[in-house]
């Protein structure tokens, strides 16, 4: 039985994987919105557009034309955030100000690549207009991407190694240059639709691998340390699976290796997690037949969401799993699961900001993860789009 | 000097308020934006406007009218997220899962109470177009509201006991009821524009008070303590101050008592902080004159901002300051300072998204701290709107 009190009173949730607390007030969904509205969202895109960047055959920025490709393409951000090749970062050391500057003004250069990967040659596709046997090819890629950029003392360098799509031949729009020097996290991640920032509706997502550990998984990487730590060597994401497959009020969906949850502690009104069932460090570690599960899950959920208010619902999502390089330790604590943060609220137009509170004091939501979990497991069923005349 | 070469590489700098690292890709810039635009801004909005409930006069949600105000007008926000009278919440012990709920889904009630108060009666006013001394109102029930919460243990009660401002006699459109229930902690902030997800244009701002600390003001705390343990009881916005002000490099404008900068770990594209040059812990321990100067250096913030596009600049800004219940070394440790978080990248209409790296991995920003400070720098002088014909 859930805490029944939960869904009238204000009250704060804890994160145990950020480590973090939000506020949520359940009776807060009743105010009326006179603000900024979303636009409804452009639905006839064509399947092949001359002027975008990410179809076959176009050009693009640097003047490079991309491949007749029939799957998935990937290439090197023409405006990367960071680069493989720069000067080194020295911090000049400043007698005039004692040591204060060393203290306050800290700085570290970053060094990375960054790439952009095509869901499809299709320029009108989204990831839930996709069958789940059509996103394999774009799982495989990411695989094969994360696995060329392991370290070789990586455990998980050893399972890439053995890896069956490895050894098959890759085609050359999924295939990356090897890496001119070792970097230690990939960041896996999806910005769709213009209310998440994305620049281009071709289907598309961005991977971004750099020589420092970001912030956010190395939040999650230390509370998950500690937990394992203090509770004999368990997961903390595998403890939550089970507790959710017992609760049964946060579940959207699952298959045999996948759990999706709007998790206790979401943020985003219909925030949701893919989890795998089984300890997988990182996308090496799946099976060909897992693959097609978590293939499955995607699909579930981009699905689900565009059912939810009939539009093509933004969202940003993104995998976190096992560093390119760490210790022995950092890849067996890691633990693979793909976020998804989606703005809307109440309606195609009607979105959540977090703004002023947020930014300043904590994040807050409005419904809770329970009543978001309950609409997105009732809207399975074919995609909205499929049924109109 | 400054490290020049970190106008041109990508590299990390680090927040020692919050304790967070961000990442800085300067050559950013450049990339072309075909995504999502902000709409113009209503520029001509009436001085009074019948369907606002904020205006003079105008019913608000749940039937009351407003007074007839003159200056400023405060009440308790019709839909609050928190509020003062709600049940208890003792979270029910589950035994069925051995300990795993009360280890993952954890949950604490929040008391509190949520204002909204207007900064003038003129529904086409902002804080860019009212004069300092016109903002003084404003200060002053601020100043009043955090005074009638603070903890009779604080020692800021006695402080704000002798404030001149707090004898004179409050007009009843800035006075609060007297809280029914100690409180922890006041966020004052300010949402501004629609892309900020404010929803009425009426000039005015929020203060929501919890029994909870939040997340930001607390890991400022942290962060706060540990560098004056550290540091011969030396205050970190006091010595980041002096930095700034031998540095000279992203300073924005100050005055006797305040310090505009970007500073140095700022996300936001312009980004500042107002910081107190002596060590203030809270609005009340500002002096009549202070009171001045602080209004002044919002005056500058927001007719800078709006000066940069020509436009009315979105932001949210938020004061962090004293808790109005904590230990005595709590309250020491405080040092009152303003954010403000302004999204706008390159125009009026190109903002910056903090979406998918952001979210997934660690904050991202192109242009420079150093950048911004100059540009912001250099517009100061008139507000553009009354120059135009
Ligand atoms: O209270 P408002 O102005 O209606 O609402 C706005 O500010 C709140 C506090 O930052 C947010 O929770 C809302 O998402 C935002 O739209
Ligand atoms: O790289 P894109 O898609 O052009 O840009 C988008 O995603 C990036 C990574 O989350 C953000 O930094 C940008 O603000 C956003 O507009």
């Amino acid at each position: 039985m859930p805490d029944k009190i939960l869904d009238d009173i204000s009250h704060r949730r804890y994160n145990p994987l950020r480590g973090s607390w939000l506020l949520v007030s359940p009776h807060r969904t009743k105010r009326p919105w006179q603000g900024q509205q979303e636009g409804p969202g452009i639905n006839k895109l064509p399947e092949y557009d001359p002027t975008c960047y990410l179809c076959p055959r176009n050009p693009r920025a640097q003047g490079e034309s991309n491949p007749d490709y029939k799957e998935t393409f990937v290439f090197v951000n023409d405006y990367s955030a960071v680069k493989e090749v720069q000067q080194d970062y020295e911090p000049e050391p400043d007698p005039s100000s004692d040591d204060l500057s060393s203290l306050l003004l800290r700085a570290e250069g970053v060094k990375g690549k960054c790439f952009v990967l095509t869901f499809s040659p299709k320029h009108h596709l989204t990831l839930a207009d996709m069958a789940a046997k059509d996103t394999l090819p774009a799982i495989e890629t990411w695989t094969r991407i994360y696995a060329t950029h392991l370290a070789p003392t990586n455990p998980l360098a050893d399972v890439a190694a053995k890896l069956a799509l490895m050894r098959t031949e890759t085609p050359p729009e999924s295939s990356v240059p090897a890496p001119i020097q070792q970097l230690r996290y990939m960041q896996i991640f999806e910005n769709k639709g213009a209310a998440m920032g994305c620049s281009n509706p071709h289907p598309h997502c961005q991977i971004w691998t750099t020589s420092t550990l970001p912030e956010e998984p190395a939040a999650e990487a230390v509370q998950m340390a500690q937990y394992r730590a203090e509770h004999g060597g368990r997961h903390l994401l595998q403890d939550y699976v089970k507790l959710e497959m017992e609760k049964r009020e946060r579940i959207v969906y699952q298959n045999a290796s996948f759990l999706v949850v709007c998790p206790w502690w979401a943020v985003w009104p219909f925030e949701v997690m893919i989890i795998a069932k089984r300890h997988v460090r990182a996308l090496v570690d799946l099976t060909e037949q897992e693959r097609l599960y978590f293939a499955e899950a995607i699909q579930e959920v981009t699905r689900r969401y565009d059912n939810l208010f009939e539009t093509s619902f933004p969202y940003s999502s993104g995998i976190h799993q096992a560093p390119l390089d760490g210790t022995n330790e950092e890849i067996e604590n890691s633990y693979f699961h793909m976020h998804f943060y989606p703005p809307l609220l109440r309606s195609a137009t009607v979105r959540k900001f977090l703004v002023g509170y947020e930014l300043m004091a904590e994040p807050q939501r409005d419904i809770t993860p329970e009543q978001a979990a309950a609409r997105l497991r009732d809207c399975g069923g074919e995609l909205y789009r499929k049924k109109l005349p």
